[in-house]
């Protein structure tokens, strides 16, 4: 990661994190219902959906402080969607980012209530930020519950639970990655230059540049499963095969895998180029998000 | 109930009913996660919250079918709320309204993702229709999230789960109710008078009626669960006594119950009255609800 995103990153994440907070702490939530909200949206990560919608947003010339509540809108999303997966009847996981899952430090039913809650509350941050326009948050509330909903993510991970078990083509790989992790960071980036000011065919060069991220960050978290240091990824080395989930490296070879993931970078790099913006930061993303060691 | 709101009400479930199916069915979403939200969708009820919306849009002039989009998103809301509040980990239900419910007739993943599924929906159904105005959408979205996130039904079905076991205070009990089914009839009413055309005055009019509304309502409930017929209201009459759960007639005996039922009935006509609207339905509502026997 270069120097300037690993300091731009480190920045916004202490904002993304504050943020998060007051606007949890602003609403009369009963208690452990808040703690568990809380818990889930402290367990940290990388906090790269939010960075990159801010990143794409100052990319357009954004200056003031309007972005960040539809960056912490799209963090409890992503925070919500983990919560959710790692029930014992989904994924099934206890621990994550090397702490107890949600349903683990709390139970099941505070667990799926913590995400119907954030889930919610990320619409309303939105629709109540006062600094964007009554069109801005008609366009962002459409665009994020598509991009969360039964289209976008809840259709990902009912496909991805289908999906195991079996051998998928690459097609349906790619087509149940996008839903499942593509659709927000294909938001992120469009909501970002959306808010930046960007016109319609800028937006649709950053969807396409967004598009190609998200299957990179896919491919990555595949290959890592494979060669990652356990201690860095937070999972065992290894889990994908063990659970039978069918990866970019088992369908295309390690190699054939990371050709692959060239491929893409190349590909998000030539549509940022076209989107006519001069963002270290978002070439810098593409670059963090293929050689990421977790 | 008159002859005239059954009657409507006939044609608004008709009417609530295929737009329900038809913005399901619009969207691309995988056969079983469809077939899931389809499932509880289709599984019936009185429709009490749409039919509220409508007859309070209309009550203020209303005329064309704007309202009906925000009117299904209302109910996708009600119906995401009833799946995952019978989940195992929550109240545990086998059985809604004399079917299977969609856990059981599904599985638990699938049921979670169509409840977050229809959730979604609902702030997509309302941002996607092109009737409205963006002024509109934003308030709209922002009063539903409230309503619907963790200071309204979230934190409702958390404090209900927290209360069983022991006796709660008429206050408590109260205000569990008033979030758990009193912040979305709330919203009904509000966002149909909104929609109508009612200024602020006349909103607060229309929120208290609505607010009388949401304890008539539960106030009802409880007393069927002492003197109901079981076959009528589709579980076990004495169940909440069964399962724990404080209750009016409990507090109030039932005979006091009955008497607060009636106070709260005359403080929803009254709001009515100041609201400055003639609707007989919005009146006949109030009885509807005080006396229904399911």
């Amino acid at each position: 990661m270069t120097y300037a995103l690993k300091t731009y990153m480190k920045d916004k994440v202490e904002l993304i994190n504050s943020q998060l907070e007051q606007f949890i702490y602003a609403m009369q939530i009963p208690e452990r219902l808040q703690a568990s909200m809380l818990y889930s949206v402290r367990a940290g990560g990388k906090r790269i959906r939010p960075i990159l919608m801010l990143a794409a947003s100052e990319a357009y010339g954004e200056q003031d402080n309007r972005a960040m509540s539809v960056a912490c809108a799209i963090e409890m999303i992503h925070t919500y969607s983990l919560i959710h997966d790692d029930l014992p009847s989904m994924d099934d996981d206890d621990i994550r980012r090397g702490q107890p899952t949600n349903h683990k430090q709390f139970d099941e039913a505070t667990a799926i209530l913590a995400g119907d809650g954030l889930l919610t509350t990320a619409f309303y941050t939105i629709s109540n930020n006062d600094s964007l326009s009554d069109n801005e948050k008609a366009y962002l509330v459409k665009e994020l519950a598509k991009a969360s909903g039964p289209e976008g993510m809840v259709a990902g991970q009912m496909l991805d639970m289908e999906g195991e078990n079996r051998t998928l083509t690459l097609e349906e790989l790619e087509s149940i990655h996008r839903r499942k992790t593509g659709e927000l960071l294909r938001f992120s980036a469009v909501a970002g230059a959306f808010i930046g000011g960007a016109n319609a065919q800028q937006l649709e060069e950053i969807e396409t540049y967004a598009k190609y991220l998200g299957l990179l960050f896919q491919i990555q978290d595949d290959i890592l499963d494979v060669i990652g240091d356990e201690h860095h990824i937070g999972k065992p080395v290894g889990s994908d095969q063990t659970n039978h989930k069918s990866t970019y490296p088992q369908l295309l070879g390690l190699d054939g895998a990371i050709e692959q993931k060239e491929h893409y970078a190349l590909k998000a790099k030539q549509a940022l180029e076209k989107a006519g913006v001069d963002s270290s930061y978002l070439e810098d993303i593409i670059d963090y998000i293929s050689n990421r060691n977790k």
